[in-house]
């Protein structure tokens, strides 16, 4: 993701300067105009903004604290993490650089590599307005930005986006089963159903995924059972019980502990198979 | 739904013979050049097709049995059930008409009152592609007909389009709780995510509801949760566990214990916040 989205900087006029762990995957980036650095302090020295996207939260607290990023950064510098962490990690980092007179906010995106190279990616922003209109130059040349709250709101927002993507998978997989083993066609029952109150995109693509049998991912299975357990210590920190939500999260779980770690999130079908003993 | 629909079937120039239990329902068709008749028995009498839409399966068997349409269709007529009813009932109407030489589909619709004025239902078949085909041009004036398998099926895909609302309702409910409660701005939240992959219909039509806190139906949750029992005596009938329709539909029943049931389905939000004690 990161690649892609530096690239739609440079080309809105943004001087870059990008550092990566695996210092190949910055190579193209230097063809097109970035400067690039030794080290991830290094890169953020001189920095007025700095972007992360990285691969989880310890991933992010790590570089904050042990890569010496945090005590690189001149105050006033505006730090956006774009990572997908959860809630209470980017109140942590929001705190952790506040304390420095660092603002920080925390935008999660969703639109995968396809929305990242378009620049139409959802940027879901948690952290304070001043904040987010000085972002906003940015947001505008990877997508469409709403600020949605507190520190944490971003990442909370992407949670809720991603427990509806997840739970609906489950809802077609059920709906798709039944049609089929009540006797009817279940690509023609998808069909007829298109375009109705029954419509999303997980029928159009998730859907079209069952039932062509095609789980090579996309996005895996196992990181939408990262998702759902992070939205479920959500909302345990905020007191809830979300039925839907812990009852898809154990599929998720049955699904990789059944081998489907690594397949597609629509193979959710599969799961709800083998409990019927369809497999 | 049937005035409506008697309404287009006139315009596209069809000879129609339309009878109500309550003849007021019917003036203003007669007005549009309907002809009517004294009893549903005599309505039928002389049809080549007779059309049914009715509220629910028992009011089908009573009119085929006890107001006897059975005994008075002609053989090599086709009966076309445009009600909503269970598929085990639109299975034992099919036999029951085969056995006197009607051809029969069950063909129910989604759309609505609005769906059904433009001619922009969609309408479910279940029964053989011969009938199928000679009730095309019918089919032509109400919306968008697919064929979804045999006798029973059509009901079956109504049943599917209905788990996944209901779910869906349920996914965007929780999500919306847990953005309100982790102290996100809820309609920031939907703003944030619509056009992605969590996108649906729900999260458009349903999901503004739960925000406005407009329960008034729309679809009642009552309705919900017999399509939910039906899904889930279907779901029985094939020897399937469903877990996200099964628990879907405790929460629908919850919400009508609780006083819901006459709200809209959208209300599902009310349930899960009084399980939450935030009521």
């Amino acid at each position: 993701m990161g690649e892609p989205m530096a690239n739609r900087l440079i080309s809105a006029g943004f001087a870059l300067t990008v550092w990566n762990r695996s210092p190949h995957k910055t190579a193209a980036l230097l063809e097109q105009g970035a400067h690039t650095a030794p080290s991830a302090r290094a890169a953020v020295v001189h920095a007025d903004v700095v972007i992360t996207m990285l691969s989880n939260g310890p991933a992010v607290s790590e570089l904050l604290e042990m890569g010496g990023v945090a005590d690189a950064l001149k105050p006033g510098t505006l730090f956006v993490d774009m990572s997908s962490v959860p809630p209470h990690s980017a109140r942590a980092h929001a705190s952790f650089l506040q304390a420095r007179g660092i603002s920080a906010l925390d935008a999660p995106v969703s639109g995968g590599v396809v929305g990242a190279c378009e620049g139409s990616l959802a940027i879901m922003v948690g952290g304070d307005e001043t904040a987010f209109l000085r972002a906003a130059p940015i947001f505008a040349a990877l997508g469409r930005a709403t600020r949605v709250g507190p520190a944490g709101s971003g990442a909370l927002a992407k949670l809720a986006n991603q427990m509806i993507v997840g739970i609906t998978i489950g809802a077609v997989a059920e709906a798709l089963l039944l049609a089929q083993a009540g006797g009817a066609d279940p690509a023609a029952v998808r069909a007829a159903i298109r375009g109705g109150f029954a419509e999303s995109r997980v029928l159009e693509l998730h859907g079209a995924r069952m039932l062509a049998r095609n789980f090579t991912p996309g996005a895996q299975a196992t990181t939408q059972l990262k998702d759902m357990n992070s939205a479920l210590q959500a909302a345990h920190e905020a007191g809830l019980q979300l039925p839907l939500l812990q009852q898809t999260h154990d599929l998720f779980l049955a699904l990789t502990e059944h081998g489907g770690a690594g397949l597609d999130h629509s193979a959710l079908l599969v799961e709800l198979e083998r409990l019927n003993g369809l497999q």
